[in-house]
């Protein structure tokens, strides 16, 4: 029983345990479907308009090419060698299948704005008995739950399986490179797959590539710098994430004081008001369901969350310029100009690097210890990437994140219908140059 | 003022027009972004997650192309020559980006329960004063918005324009097969697209092509009956299709009769229920808003209503095998055994054909007359494609659709738990053979 | 030890077996990479410059995915059963990688004026001593190099080794199809390779396909059919080789008679204008070598001989028009004008139908019997790909090939330098009508 | 008149000027179909099989779209302004056209032995009236010939002009970047086109790029970096060019000392080996006149040249490995080993840096000046790339190129056959680890 799937980036993707399959046909893994793989990101790539349910299938498949090819090829003979025990192979199957499990609508602003974690819910979705995907991995072995939600928690004693799942250059990370390159129609994702699976092998401290790949793995290195630059930084995506994160802290905020209209009751958002939610309220949550409610609220008698709910469903982002920490003094004066042409800067204006966004960039700052990439020479020593590849060097070394101010467009006009706002516009128009905050000159 | 859409089908697509980008930034227009191009496609090629939006700006930039290269190479030197008159540029644009701005979720479907009519509400959202679409238009001149409609309603009087936007091979066929294509992953739909662009040229009675490009033209043809055939009406689709249709004809049929739940009001499909609904109302549909009610209704009292929206959202398709003129006379059986087992065949069962979907094939026996598709020769006499291509003659003279019966999934389970329905079981798989309904042996 | 062949259709080609990295290493092969694959198509395609090394290491490669596919999945239990024995992948293996090994510069071209014969050619090559491939097989086994051979020459004994290097859906085809597709940057010969592969299987008769796959053969069987029209057919090419044909005839020509210039001695040509070649003497033609020698030729003291040459180097095709069963009496008057017009008919002009050429299009009216496509029902019963594929049906009724007359281009010249020519360049004309021979009207 | 041809690059190469057709007509220009654009590249990556046509008339058609878009965006008002003056057009496309008319077969090789210039050559392929390049140009006016020169030669007063076909970032690098990587099927060299193309604009002192297409340009030179390392700079394929080189130097050493087989006279060479040649001598060679000449040396009775043509023929690298300032001074003693062990170090080994190599990598502590790559910010200020992209910085600080000792596989043998080898190959092993050339641990 071989079943296949078809796929625009692995072609076919084949399932070959009835456990995977019944994984898939699961209602949890189902909803994924519902779920955009790239929050706002189709606000300026039109057609970057996939699901999580589409990556999440993608890493199962890298993920069994993997085992396949370790088995091939280096097949453990004693417990210990450090080569490949096929017996791994299933864990690291259903932790790949199921590592984004716990993802809900718009993750990272929802988590931000209603304190949810993906990771603790995807540890509960795999580990609590009320849920069908804990049903099927449960026919496995008792602990097998367990089991997969520490391969996702990198807690699982085989650093192989682990690093498959989650490293510097894993499934994950390979899945969606190539995947919303894709469909957003850049090209700056791709990179050679075939080539990184091929160098590839196990060894006892985990996964390492054999030196002749070296370029195709800085290939890989570079073309994650660069989506990360040109795609899920793009300020345009930034700024609707800011309407949306606005949106929903404008309806907690009046639901809190008891504003929020009741004649249309958003039900399935009302126990994460109330920050009283079990899994199954979770579990309703889907893009649709928050687009549902932000319909209703185009029609709300509050002007500031009709008009951001409007501003989110019709795409009207909000403009952006860069900061830096010479100019950062001058954001409170933008701030109050804002407020005075008339926006509650609270809601209209914000400020954000890259980092908030919800892609973890290459980010060798962070305090968050992070596997390296190690190649192996002929005669078994290893190297560490960035020592002999002048590129990934150049990128290790520097932050590579922006910082924006976000603002509403109307602030650019260069003519107002109110004539009182026109010399507002003006002199804020006065600290922006060649897309940056700057002094203004004295005239 | 030139602005460009990252694409993964055209690369970019190039907006000339301020009225071009307004439309494209008016609500209706955006509401497309949460409408699938594709239906319940998806469902069996996981891919194609693509939005009607995304379909009309191609079709858009397709027409772009067409009017670009009749400009420069076709140019009318006085009027009735039979060449390109560019004024037309504009309501041809317009036209080929609204063709499409009145369909809503599942479109043909929530038709045929709920009677709206997408081609109606197409006129309506652009003729309409209420309309952000209407106001953009009206500022090109106040007959404008009458105009645009005309092409899309296929009376507007210059044939080249008509037939660039509906044709047997026009902008909006010409981007589906190309997009649809690459969002599934399959390659049935590609054809040379450049190629056709190249040999196209107007003439009096609208658009023909130079037989040089004869080969092209038949390779997309083909292509179009492959993409039916594999893709459109591929079973799986159909089927949930059929859950779909039979879920909202059962909420609807509850609503009547009282019965539908009232502590999680639809809000939104009221007016459909009631057969009492404007414009407005219908804006605000999406597949979100649909999904959210299915959620809701997981949760029902009505066991019909929520299993067959668990169906729906969780993917759990009927089974369908093929029939025909000889073998429909055992439908009434099968349907009796399907009842017998359990389930309500009104609900559980259903027949369709390929006609019933939501694709016009390519369909010669149609009562509706079609333009032909005509080649030029070097002496400007014209020949009609299918009397010099066997290819395309040979699927001119056949229907290509198939019959299908859906039906439960469990009636093919091979033993049952549930031993009294073992030879009920038994009896309905006596009936099908190689995926069709046959009539069974005598033993 | 396995190593890898980067390749643009593959991606990448696996050598599995020390016996084809030799066989890819000896002389014979990489004489290989010196024969262009398509011959003069270059000369309408520009990009279609790929060899024939290219070509047969990608027959190699999937044939190697079929023998992969049939071992994991249909692995032969017992003699007899019908299955894959996999002791018979290293002969398919060895018989894909060297089926064209016996092919020489151009040469169907070449067979035609000097009685070469390339699959005698081949089977030679494989058994005789003097070969380094020869060397290479019989490492193997003494009869081993008989085997290869046999498979070549369709009489071993397992029909499943046979049709995956030669049926109507094979190995060879498969590839060829799919790279002149890639380097000639056309896209009508692209199909679902993965698909096909995955739906074949073996039975007792030989290879079959699941009727699941049904379409993924009818589209490989229309894009043979397209590429043939389109590409291998093209009127500039058949006048390329049409050229060159006569250019060769010509030589040999001079050659019997002595008036060939004895300055720059062809020598190694001389054993086949000789008509007394060997092996060795084969073995030392490329492409390149005939070219060596046209370059001396354009300036050769006989004007056909050196006109031809430049022509051919030079790209300076003649031009073609249909004729048929009805204007093929006006050939004789046609040729008669163009002797007037100063050419030799002899060497200027030419008749051919597509059937000439060095392609065997899908043509079942021929008096070999060819493997018919069987497709494989759920029950395990056959039927014949034409009873259910109205396409396939469509191509397989009809010859699709044309005839055309050639002669040259200055014969459609609007004016003459020469003024006693014009009469006779307009009465040719008059003959011609949209690219036909046509009896003239009368005036 | 516009005529196309397909392209797997462009898709389709528009020529819209009789001239260019007629350039292209011409045998100086057809003789690039029989001169392939990698030398000897397709030895490692066997789809490298592309000619120097295909090349040159991709570098005209981006040169098109360059002219095309620039008149459309930027049409110059008045003398002066630094816009683009649409006259310059023809003398763009025919330069880019034209711009590698002189190369030979293996030229860089070819001109280290036999000290031809390809740049002179072009210029006089270009002017001299006893060329039909020549009698092409002179048709426009009697001084574009020297124009289009003058444009190839830098010299041209219009920087613009000038630029688009030689800079960092033009026509030429662009198309084979591009080209070379379909080809090869590798895909290091993509990068994003269209959208170059789109950010691209003239000023008064050449060309420079929008810096909203910063990462675009960035893609563009990681890119090239990587083709360079990846591909251009394979040892394999600089192996074979040794091989090459040292086998056209013994057949020049043999001539001038009067052995070379006289049996056989390889014409075509001779005015080379007589260092006297006219232009009308280069003109006659072409990559199969020098395998033609190889293939009759291999029956040389000269060893080592017919070993050398062999080696070239059925190819035979040589092996190599990296050496660095510090183990240079180990090179003697790795000839003398080779010597010992019979082969002629003189012509069996070798070094090379890449920069040998016939491809200009990024090379900025040249001596030669190059453009820089100036980006344009939103108020006309210019800033240059590698101050603001930190991977271009990356590439621009350091030499990548390797240094590399070639020498016969044989010396890599574990064991001989012959005893007396063995100790010479084992002490010659011992030199060599990971690749590099090591000083040997004392044992």
């Amino acid at each position: 029983m071989e079943k296949v799937l078809r796929d625009p980036i692995h072609n076919y993707i084949f399932i070959q345990h009835q456990v995977i399959l019944d994984l898939i046909n699961t209602r949890e893994f189902q909803r994924l479907r519902r779920i955009r793989q790239l929050g706002t990101s189709n606000s300026t790539f039109h057609g970057a308009e996939h699901s999580r349910f589409t990556h999440s299938v993608g890493v199962y498949e890298i993920t069994r090419q993997i085992c396949e090819l370790f088995q091939r090829n280096y097949p453990s003979k004693k417990k210990g060698d450090g080569l490949w025990d096929d017996h791994e192979r299933l864990v690291a199957l259903c932790a790949a299948l199921l590592h984004d499990i716990g993802h809900g609508p718009y993750s990272h602003t929802f988590e931000h704005i209603f304190h949810t974690d993906h990771e603790a819910i995807t540890a509960e979705i795999l580990t609590s008995k009320t849920t069908e995907v804990n049903q099927v991995l449960r026919r496995v072995s008792s602990n097998f739950p367990q089991e997969v939600a520490s391969v996702i928690q990198k807690t699982y004693p085989n650093p192989q399986v682990v690093q498959m799942i989650s490293s510097q250059i894993d499934a994950d990370r390979m899945d969606y490179l190539l995947r919303d390159s894709y469909y957003t129609g850049t090209n700056y994702g791709t990179f050679d797959l075939t080539r990184i699976l091929r160098v590839m092998r196990p060894y006892k401290r985990g996964i390492t590539f054999h030196i002749s790949g070296m370029h195709a793995v800085e290939d890989y290195i570079v073309s994650r710098f660069q989506m990360y630059q040109q795609v899920y930084f793009h300020p345009v995506s930034r700024s609707m994430e800011v309407i949306l994160s606005h949106l929903l802290k404008r309806a907690k905020v009046l639901y809190e004081k008891g504003k929020l209209d009741t004649a249309i009751t958003p039900h399935l958002l009302l126990p994460f008001f109330k920050n009283n939610f079990c899994l199954s309220d979770y579990l309703k949550l889907d893009d649709g369901v928050l687009t549902t409610y932000f319909i209703h609220w185009c029609d709300s008698s509050d002007k500031i969350l009709s008009d951001l709910a409007k501003r989110f469903l019709n795409r009207k982002p909000l403009k952006s310029v860069r900061f830096n920490s010479r100019t950062t003094v001058l954001l409170p004066k933008l701030r109050d100009l804002v407020n005075e042409a008339g926006y509650d800067a609270e809601y209209y204006t914000a400020t954000n690097d890259s980092y908030d966004l919800p892609y973890d960039a290459y980010d060798p700052t962070s305090q968050k210890q992070r596997t390296q990439i190690e190649l192996m020479q002929d005669d078994g020593t290893l190297v560490e990437l960035s020592t002999i590849s002048n590129l990934v060097a150049a990128i290790t070394g520097k932050v590579s994140g922006d910082e924006r101010f976000f603002f509403p467009k109307e602030m650019l006009a260069r003519s107002s219908q109110v004539e009182v706002f026109a010399p507002i516009y003006k002199e804020f128009q006065s600290y922006i140059k060649n897309g940056r905050i700057t002094v203004p000159k004295l005239s």
